[in-house]
């Protein structure tokens, strides 16, 4: 990193000064302060705040030549206030009348207390090290202040993978806790901590049997004692039975038993449960065709759909794996209709690039938002992509993405243009609109170079095993995971349809239609969904060998020609460096991804590119 | 680990009390003690002590029935009482007129001070840990003891890589390193250690470059230092210029510019400076078929025959890659007849199954021992598989692997059965002769297993990357570490004779006849030196791919079969658990490997078993 610290760094809030007081109590204050210290930078142009209590979280902006009136109230009327800035930095004067499209705006961070964060690529935890709570209160409100400008409401403080001595963050941390929280609260962000499913036993009982009374009685003296501490404590999130996490099923209790024993003890104080459903088999044999790992969310959970509590949330990552630059939305979204669900997705780029890689997440948080049916989810998260870097992602552009996340969760859908220009407009106020217009061509045009010169067509899992960054074809094909992709010298691919694993009929039937009739399936989902031979014919009409290598010679020439865009444009002083030094390491990456990948297939079919290009032997 | 400590593992030295006073100085000092020790404990046998300087660190073993004579001075005198009782043991009443094969008899130990083990499967480090020496003297003069009884006389402390602090083991630490010479003192061994090149610019300097006189001045001033607290002090072991280590080619200058000026300040005290040969392009491009990792060592150093000063010795690896599981010696033993060599086996089983797998080494050592040319070595080496597991080397049987090194090392070649025989009855003094039987054939066995069930005809690296434990065939295929096998639908291998990359003209001439052509070359090294497509016919009439299945399949039932008689056997109490423990492990991992690689080139060739066995697809 450079120099440079964390108040160079303002992201997307470069119309306000940086600098923010201690002393604010309320989301109303916080929105007076910022409002007259805006005011006093920009003359010019006025927002007028009008406290309003008609509109919840919602608030309504109007103009009247570059003067906005803000309508709201409470942590509404702050988000109003910022909403107003970041349209008036870009000169769009729309009526806004917002309303939070979910409730519950989550980010998860997966920071562990010894300052490490799993799958953190922008440096380690901003509150943890040593074991402890370790912070810059300063750094805090900023990041407060960063999550209330894209209205996001709570934050998970904690690794849901929980890490001793996190497993005591609900007692010896308690008072810890509850400072930090304070910190957060005039910024309308509530904590929320992950916990571990065998807490009780950590701490002496003899059982975390979910059905034993003593512990639901444990987990409500608990509760009690967190919101005597926190009174607007947001909930648990819990990963339990998956990966080696304890969970109900150690007592032969179901996962509705677990969380409902939680949620009770949490409804009187108005928390939740969100459940993650990632689950699956992390021992599975390479050799048993039988199991799909695709399908265990939806066989383990749709029968249970009805049977959670009120205030227990489903949380569901966009693809039925986990997070791959290509998959299907999960079919558990179509199949819980009396359930709470949340959508989960992953900011940090753990598979999509480690923040090194450009992978702007607009489009795809819009695919995904417009594939989900309408009112299926009431809640989302976002795995963060912060860290205690200087520049807060690691690669400037990972902010973008954050940004946009916090629109989609308040809005509903975004329009990837127009979210990714009000993120440049704010964050780039500087940079002429021809520097303007080759960041936003090079941020929309980014994931899909991404899908182009990684694992071809929706095959998922081509990464180097554990760090997850560059290609391995093969890396995960013999493990544990249910990571395969069974290339061998006749075709690539895992048949999900109904002559296959049956994958396919978890979706309703307009999309089993789609999904298993190779004339409707799209092609950059063909190997996610079917087995093919090197030889068969795409939509596109080349052949699927023909097509890994269009796509990968393709890739890679996006990234030099990324690269070459790149280097023409006046980036400030503070970014330059960490820009060009990345798109080196991105370039290096898609030559890796490329020839490897054509190698790989290569090597199988034994059929050469038609065009005569390099193919490695 | 069991609740046993290492106070119950007194691996082949059961014949003696186990216990060791403190207050003895020199090894006639020990000789005399375990002498008197072992009378009493065994009244009807005696072995005679005659102090006689004619040997040097040789002695003579004379029999009059049950009674040993031994003559011998110094260290001489002790291995010749330690000898005397393996014999008495066994009852071989065998007249020995013993000289020491090789003066240095080193064991290289690739400890940190975090207390961790570089590659290490017995546990962590018996003398560092939190960046310090920590340790129980009791345990360090076990160790001595078992040194001595094997007759090593060298032991280097740490880790070839030098992580800090361990650059400091010549200042800060020196003390402290003086105070644990002190305590091996009395078992006749001396202690060495890893340096980085680069220490003077750790410790101030602008520079390490080996011709600067202030760099030389800098050495010569640390040597004298550290003769000064240790006046037996054997030297420095120097990985220089490898894998991302410091050397002096930064400063434009050779491997003997830099050996000879380390050579240079150790002289005056009759110090040796251990250089190792394992040198190579550690960022290799994949594409690149012209750079071939096996050639790099004997393109470095032959040019340089003859121009490393007196006390340098070259440290050479058995094979021309990293202990791989078969690979032909190095080149390097038959073109450097001008300069001093070692020769350096690896003991802890990196890549030969992590102390889990059972890898007896007798044959590995006879093999080698006897493929070197005569007095081509003057010195010698084995990695360490020590730790600080109660048992001392996580699997009992690996101990065995140390045991016969040291013989091997003092006496020279080993038959493997004598020597594995001779550990036995010692090891096992209270087995039936029909359980000792088993043992000896699993053990001579082992190692042929796991060649069979492991990376195929000197194919090598298709181990897991990172841990090299377990099978990923592609694993290390497309990384920089010049570790590839390139298999692909036509065939497997690379061409290493003159037509190819030309390692086979390192070799002398009857050498390169054998390797070059496919009629001589030995069918378990055909994949390391020739490129080969499926159906091509191996000396035992079997087509590759079957030789393929017919080892692997093979390999899995010699481990079904090692484990059926290990269960048979009647281990003591505090061995058994481990054995039976690690053998359900190796049969796993056994069966993993079969699988996968059998799977892996049916992949590729598409051609089944001629005999029908199961190989999933």
């Amino acid at each position: 990193m450079s120099k440079n610290t964390w108040r160079d760094y303002p992201l997307w809030l470069k119309a306000l000064p940086w600098e923010l007081t201690g002393d604010l109590r309320t989301p109303e204050d916080v929105a007076e302060y910022e409002c007259s210290r805006y005011m006093s930078m920009h003359p010019s142009s006025a927002i007028t705040l009008i406290h309003d209590d008609t509109h919840g979280e919602g608030y309504t902006l109007h103009w009247e030549e570059r003067n906005c009136t803000v309508h709201g109230s409470g942590a509404g009327l702050l988000y109003g206030f910022y909403d107003a800035v970041f349209h008036a930095r870009v000169n769009s004067r729309e009526e806004v009348d917002a309303k939070p499209r979910y409730a519950l705006r989550m980010i998860n961070c997966w920071d562990n207390m010894d300052g490490s964060i799993e799958r953190g690529y922008a440096g380690r935890s901003m509150w943890f090290e040593g074991s402890r709570f370790v912070y810059d209160p300063d750094r805090i409100r900023q990041l407060g202040r960063l999550l209330a400008s894209v209205h996001i409401n709570v934050l998970c403080i904690n690794n849901v993978n929980v890490q001793d001595p996190a497993g005591h963050l609900l007692d010896t941390f308690l008072p810890d806790l509850a400072g930090f929280a304070d910190i957060l609260r005039p910024f309308g962000v509530r904590v929320m901590i992950s916990i571990d499913f065998a807490m009780p036993i950590l701490e002496g009982m003899t059982t975390a049997d979910p059905l034993d009374p003593a512990v639901e009685a444990w987990w409500g003296v608990k509760a009690d004692k967190i919101y005597e501490a926190i009174p607007d404590f947001a909930g648990f999130l819990v990963k339990a039975d998956s990966e080696h996490r304890p969970g109900p099923n150690a007592y032969g209790r179901n996962h509705a038993e677990g969380a409902n024993m939680l949620a009770k003890a949490l409804a009187p104080h108005g928390g939740v449960v969100v459940w993650r459903a990632f689950v699956y088999n992390c021992k599975q044999d390479w050799r048993d065709q039988s199991v799909d790992r695709p399908k265990a969310a939806y066989d383990l959970y749709h029968p249970m759909d009805g049977q959670f509590a009120e205030n227990v949330i489903l949380q569901i990552k966009n693809g039925p794996f986990d997070f791959q630059v290509r998959e299907p939305v999960s079919p558990l979204f179509y199949g819980m209709p009396h359930t709470r669900l949340a959508l989960e997705f992953q900011l940090t780029q753990e598979y999509t690039g480690h923040q090194v890689d450009i992978y702007a997440m607009p489009p795809l948080f819009e695919e995904v938002m417009q594939a989900i049916p309408e009112n299926a989810i009431s809640a989302i998260a976002g795995v963060s992509n912060l860290g205690r870097d200087s520049n807060w992602t690691g690669h400037p552009f990972a902010a973008l993405n954050l940004f946009a996340y916090g629109r989609t969760a308040f809005h509903g859908t975004q329009d990837s243009k127009a979210v990714t220009d009000l993120w440049l407009g704010n964050t780039y106020p500087d940079l002429s609109s021809r520097d303007r217009k080759i960041l936003h061509s090079v941020l929309l045009h980014s994931r899909i170079a991404y899908e182009r010169y990684t694992a071809p067509l929706g095959l998922c899992w081509m990464v180097n095993p554990h760090g997850h960054y560059g290609c391995s074809p093969y890396g995960y094909e013999f493990d544990v995971w249910g990571t395969y992709n069974r290339a061998d010298r006749f075709g690539v691919g895992i048949d999900r349809t109904s002559s296959g694993t049956g994958y396919t009929l978890q979706y309703p039937e307009h999309l089993q239609y789609v999904y298993e009739n190779r004339d409707l399936c799209p092609d950059n989902l063909v190997l996610f969904f079917h087995r093919l031979p090197y030889d068969a014919v795409l939509h596109d009409g080349n052949t699927l060998i023909q097509r890994i290598y269009e796509d990968h010679f393709q890739g890679l020439a996006d990234v030099e020609e990324m690269k070459r865009l790149l280097d023409t444009v006046q980036f400030p002083e503070e970014d330059a460096e960490e820009v060009h030094q990345r798109m080196e390491m991105q370039l290096h990456n898609a030559r890796e991804w490329c020839d490897i990948i054509n190698t790989f297939f290569y090597r199988f079919s034994g059929i050469p590119d038609q065009k005569g290009r390099v193919i490695y032997p």
